[in-house]
């Protein structure tokens, strides 16, 4: 489960526009990398102190902030680009939910990246902000792993169209990029669903209730994630004008379908799960009615028997079977019947 | 749960527009505070009697009602600033349900606001009047309780843009303010619901079934307020015209996308109880039938080894085994062999 | 429940346009109330025969039908302010969902009326139709009770503004009447609710199911009324024409908060049902459960005594503990101690 | 359940448009029935061979053909009034969904028709198609028992206006007709639901599962069928043109309500059914309780009591009590003493 | 269920427009056949290598693509027809969800077809991509089965009216053929479900459990499948323009209709499905029920009669009905009479 939804610090009594970060990074500082390109160009660097590289047309430049306990530093950047201030308090406020703000000169984004964890089994969900201007882009991550880092790879080798065409299309693979870790948790999902599903079929231990029941939470999380999500892509790919370009239109209508999928996995994996949830109920009735079986197997045997052998256990003076003969071995011969005739019984009932 | 659902004064019988009072405020008398300011002026009054203060066009005008018993203060002030009749019913009729009502010279809204009690542990729904009219804002609170307070030491102190804007404005930060209120209600049962979970996994007890019952009832009531006030907020951020600003817009839209947050966050944890539900239910059960495992294991083993030494207590003249030498100490060499080898057929069936 | 569901008289086979009474009216005979007024002019009177009383131009007349087996009559009333045949039909046929029909020189809707049951404890449902034409309004209620006496009194008395206003005003009194009915049954329904939670959280008795039934019958039945009702009314608050004039329109669109409100409380006390029932299960699988417990517990504690006692209960010529002095007394010792260890155990689980 | 839904033969690999019968009609022989009136003329007589009656402009000219066997006849029928043959295709394939198709000079509809069986409990359903042309109407009708001939004897008596009206209010009466006929089954799983519902409250037995899911697949598959005609008959009451008059549109419009209400009265059953299965499992579970409740106190009560009267078949040397003058007695009274504590228990925990 | 959903090859990292293949063919090599016809002329070949047929616009062109391993010989077809990259990237992506996607100069189809595998139970889903250009129609198929045989033997013979008319048609008849074989997997499915449904109404196995589940998730994947499905073929007949002629779309609204209807039956048999886990889950709750009644009359039978033997088991010196005459035989008639008591008390209470 994400773990950036305990101790949040409260907003409550601020008032509204105040830059104040409400997330948990696990990074000290903020990094700043800006790449500035075109067909023909490439620079990548790191910015230090306040001085920021301006944007020109003939070149695509990209802010990329990662982390964000530096406030002066964003709020520096917001100023030069020209940010809107609520925008730059929802990109410190983590707790957003996805949406996509059109202002008078850019537009402003913003998405919750998923990415598996290395170290535990859970996937971590964090806020990714975008700020689209005329030629600019700006990005903020709100952890140290950088999730663009293909992309950057890609654009520094001039890899596909990507240096070709403009800052939106640079948006557009950013996104892309998001999207396909969405796949890829999803994938790890349903591969413990049908590991569930084995163990369910073939080893049944009532300890698998657990591991449904996270399917369950985090399928509960993902969705609350990717509804947003679908809308937010889905306006990306009705936007053409100032800041979107018509022959990206193709792009981001694939990104869309690949949304779509994902959303649509998530639907059919929440299916799934219940189905599990039915079918591990079912099997605990089954293991239950079993033990409940065997109690009445023995019980139904045994407790006749016991009637017998008690019945010439009592000390009357005149009871006439105990003494003929073969009377011990006579009575072992009709329980020994009639235990048989109830084994007979219980295996035509199915109890055996 | 709230309590002021019980024992309300039947108005059936009463034409339309009568001012009867159908709520339970725990207020004897009708507070009302005016606030007067503009950027550079504020100031703040109790009213005492039936004296009105005008609004002016160079300042904003703020009326406070706090308590709905003085029923002639009430219709005094809607008099003053010519407020529909209907809509003084309204603002005393507190069963209403959220709404948004245009009038001829002036805008009418009923919403709820939600607060923790700090005695017990449940939260408090209180009906909140809103009359928004040329630069003057009426509001009429059930409760003794400010839910205001903060909205006026901002007004106060001049923190933020609040007393650069205008009416329009202020009716955004008390709504502002109220839709937070909603989040900490929120948050308090986030938390909870993860109490809840964490006491079903490690330290399970039945009497956890009503804590969960009572997380439900809290959420359908709560998703009972939180619909219709999704709407007004929307109809708010789509207003636009003598009442509301166009430069205010762009705060109402992202208080829309907060009571978006709300109304997700309110789905997501109707999901999380249904499932704490599921899990609840499969625990119980599992209890349950370790229960009858501990049955079925004392039974099957003690049952049969009864009945053996009831056959030797039988009385039978002719019962060979019993004049044997070791006979006694056969029988309890078979007597454990028996219950052994039923220990071990029950741990591989991983019952123990 | 209702109790015009049973043996309604069948119409296949009849042409379209019969006029056949399909109800089982409590009354034998139709009550006819003509009412005349404007704001100066009141007159009740009880039609007699068949000579009905015209309308005119200057006054609203209101002809109240109770009772539906005059047929005639009721036909005679359709013909003389020139009601189409299909509607009359419609007024005849009890079984009617509600509507709203436009006919050239008029209005027809019909609606059904709840009423909370003096005798019993159930609600009776009863359909209400009416036609409003130029300064007329037929209605035409099923059975005896008198639905609109209230409204009735209220002309008579003058009070409200009921008598300044026209026949639409009229209508929407007797609507307002009829979802105040609505919200006195619901209210009984919550109260009942809460008498049922009470119930199951005091004081289990598993006949509570049947009442928990008895409420999601009535809702569902209820649920049933009230979604056409809320459609009839919505288009009721859209009509402005002839025969519903602009002035009206902020009274009917209140009545239709009020309809939105009934409809949401509906929704709201299926959920809480819904609740209830997920508690009820809850509550009888946890006595179910403690049954089982104290089956276990005493089982479990016993029969290994009573095997031991078996074993000394045995006739064995050699059996050494039989002759020990005191054997008798440790016996006792040994069996003490093991019921001690087990309650202990027991107690550990917290079965105890 | 119906009975057209096995061996149907499979069309995979034809061609469209290939003239294929895929049910099992109980019909050797297609009948044809060619009526021909208006207002002053009627005239009925059945198709020999291939010679068609030509439809005149003065006369609605409908052909009723009852069974699909005969498929020469219905091609023939089919190009004599000129009748698209994809039409003609979709008449003869009996698992067409119900749908309106608008064809160059007529329209198509298909719809199903369902009746209850004299001879068994279940209802059948059948296809029926209408081809309404200029002065024409053709019906195609499935089974041998005729769905219209309550229409045909109005029409022959002349009774109501159907003989004054067009061809299309002749399609109106005839979909009446089927609605009608929904009306009555529905009807009767009303009843059979208040049937089990009593039988569930006053006279378990489990058997009555197999009926509840009787209804559930009935009301599942009866939906099938609802909704789709629900489409078709709002099709009907929007269509106006050629084919279709105006004047008709107000009896179609309530032909539409009439659909609306069989619709909800379907989802109302549903509602109804799933609360009976409710009913069901929690009387069920109940009565299990009370077997185990049986159990417990059974045991509970003798197994204590064997463990006593064991304790004084043991055959200890010196055991004391045995030896005083009253101890048999004193061991009854104890037994019964305890005995009696625990049906007090029992008692005061309602378990009796 | 589909066997290419696991090991699929990770596109993560790879740009947009990389032609990789990520599905599993059975089929090694690529195999194209290209067919050219019109009403007179009918040619048929393999094509070797990469010299592709022109299109003509005499003549309608198909090329059929059969496995998706040669990319070289996909990519040059694309290249060939100017198809675009991102379409070409999707055909070999056989993860795609259904879509319908216009370019510049053609139309871009991916829907995935269902067959049943002939040598296991299962369902086979297998993406199909269709490119429609001017007299053009290029067709992907992911295995070696050909989907298409019927088709194009029909097209061989010149069967039906397929060689009169164009491109689109032969498209419609394509679409066809699949959504034909969706109907063949549904009509095995529902065949399974009445299986199952005899299998627990008449001869119950908790294995039956396994088979429900199964049902459960092939539905759940048709679903997945069907719904976008359903989307592209609305889509489609909503098409008129350069590519889709209108005089095909009255056959394109018919595959809708059946298209719809496969939908339908699919929900349909999810609700019949879920039925039957209702049936079944009651069927077990009333075997497991029925053991308990079992052992709980047993152990009511048989453990007082014990006690009651036990009584007279007791070493007792003073017993005094030990030593009367028929002691014995009154013992055996008070507990023959006790427990027949309690057989007609089991009897009356329904438990036997």
């Amino acid at each position: 489960m994400s773990n950036n939804k305990k101790n949040k610090p409260n907003k409550a009594g601020f008032p509204p526009e105040s830059a104040i970060y409400t997330g948990q990074s696990n990074l000290e500082e903020s990094v700043v990398t800006i790449v500035q390109y075109n067909d023909v160009f490439y620079d990548e660097k790191i910015l230090r102190g306040l001085e920021c590289t301006p944007s020109t047309t003939d070149k695509v430049t990209w802010y990329d902030v990662r982390g964000l306990k530096n406030i002066p530093t964003i709020e520096h950047i917001g100023e030069t680009f020209d940010v809107h201030p609520l925008a730059i308090e929802d990109v410190l406020n983590t707790t957003q939910r996805p949406k996509w703000e059109d202002y008078q000169n850019g537009i402003f984004v913003i998405i919750r990246a998923l990415r598996c964890d290395q170290h535990t089994d859970e996937f971590i969900a964090e806020q990714v902000s975008f700020y689209l201007g005329k030629d600019i882009l700006l990005t903020f991550q709100e952890d140290a792993d950088d999730l663009f880092i293909a992309v950057r790879e890609r654009l520094k080798r001039g890899q596909g169209k990507i240096r070709l065409k403009g800052v939106d299309f640079l948006m557009y693979a950013l996104f892309d990029c998001i999207v396909d870790d969405y796949i890829s948790v999803l994938d790890k999902l349903e591969y413990e669903i049908q590991a569930i599903e084995t163990e369910i079929l073939t080893n049944f231990t009532p300890s698998v209730r657990n591991r449904i029941y996270k399917q369950k939470r985090q399928l509960t999380e993902i969705r609350r994630y990717i509804l947003p999500l679908k809308d937010v892509i889905s306006r990306f790919s009705r936007e053409e004008g100032e800041f979107v370009k018509h022959d990206s239109q193709v792009y981001i209508r694939d990104l869309y379908d690949h949304v779509v999928r994902v959303y649509e996995t998530v639907e059919n994996q929440r299916d799934m799960v219940n189905n599990l949830t039915d079918l591990f109920n079912s099997e605990e009735t089954h293991q239950a009615n079993h033990v409940v079986k065997v109690l009445t197997i023995v019980s139904a045997i045994f407790i006749p028997l016991t009637f017998i052998v008690g019945v010439y256990g009592t000390n009357f003076e005149f009871l006439p079977e105990l003494h003929y003969k073969n009377a011990y071995f006579w009575m072992w011969a009709i329980m020994i019947l009639l235990a048989g005739a109830q084994l007979v019984y219980f295996r035509w009932k199915k109890w055996l």
